[in-house]
C-alpha cells in the first residue's frame, strides 16, 4: 500500500534516539514505507550465555516495529500509540542476525484511524513472525496496540 | 522455603556478566534464595520517549527472574531451563524504578524436577507482577518454561 517510501536510516537513528535499548542492541530499520516495515537486529552483542539470541532482544525486536509502522502509516500529528499487551512464543534458538516484518492493510489502517477518530481510541494486532537468515521462524508474537487520538 | 540465602551481588555480576541486555538495563538481584528471587530495574536508562520505561526493559525485567529462580532453586549441575514464551500485559506506564518477584513453592520445585528426571524435560510457568515504587501493578506475566536435563 505504498505511497511513500521513508529514509530508513533517519527512522533507524530517531528509533535508537528516543529508546536506549533500540541503541543498545542496535535494531535497524532495512526496510520503510506506508503500512509496511521491516527490522533487523544483530545476534553479536544480544546474546545470552549459550551464544544465541536472548529472549528479551528477540522480544524488542517484535516490539519495535510497532513504533515504525505507527510512524510509517499513521497520521503522528492526530495519534500516538501504547501497546497492551505481548504473546510470544520462541519456537528455535536464534543463532544469526534476526529480522520481522509487520504490515497493516489500507483497509485496516482506515479502520483503526476512523474507530479513534470516533471513540478516542482504537484497538488493532500485529502478528510477527522473527526469522533467521536461513528463513526459519524463531519466534512469533502476537502485539496489542490502542490507538489513541491526541487531546481526546 | 528458603535454606540457603545467595549472595545478590554475586548473582548480579554473573547474570550481567552473561547477557549483555542484564548489563545494559543495569538490573538488579536484590533478593535470592531458594525458591524466591527479586529483581529490580532501574528507570533511569531504560525509558522510551515519553519518559515511561520502555515495554523491552519491562519484558527483560519480567524474564530475568526466570534464570535467576532456577539458579538458586535447582540442580545446574544437572538441569538447564528454556523460555517457551511469555504472555505480557501492560497495565500503566511504568515511571519509577520498577521490582518483580518470583517464587515456586517446594512442591513445585519437587514435581518439576521428578519430571524433568522421568521424561528428560517438563513444562512449568511463572505468573509475575511488575510493581512501581508505590506498589502499583505496572505489569502482569505469564512465563513459560521448560527444565531439562543435561545429556537426555
Amino acid at each position: 500500500m505504498s505511497d511513500t517510501t521513508w529514509d530508513v536510516e533517519h527512522l533507524t537513528e530517531s528509533t535508537r534516539a528516543s529508546v536506549p535499548m533500540a541503541a543498545q542492541t542496535q535494531v535497524e530499520v532495512i526496510e520503510a514505507e506506508r503500512g509496511r516495515v521491516v527490522l533487523r537486529m544483530p545476534i553479536e552483542g544480544n546474546g545470552n550465555h549459550i551464544g544465541t539470541m536472548y529472549a528479551g532482544a528477540l522480544f524488542a525486536l517484535a516490539e519495535f516495529p510497532g513504533g515504525t509502522l505507527f510512524s510509517t502509516t499513521f497520521d503522528v500529528s492526530r495519534y500516538y500509540p501504547i501497546v497492551k499487551g505481548v504473546e510470544i512464543q520462541f519456537r528455535r534458538f536464534a543463532a544469526t542476525d534476526i529480522s520481522v516484518e509487520a504490515s497493516m492493510t489500507e483497509e485496516q489502517v482506515a479502520a483503526v484511524a476512523a474507530a479513534a477518530d470516533e471513540h478516542g481510541k482504537a484497538n488493532y494486532d500485529l502478528e510477527l513472525a522473527l526469522t533467521d537468515t536461513d528463513g526459519n521462524v524463531v519466534a512469533i508474537s502476537t502485539n496489542h496496540y490502542q490507538l489513541r487520538a491526541h487531546g481526546i
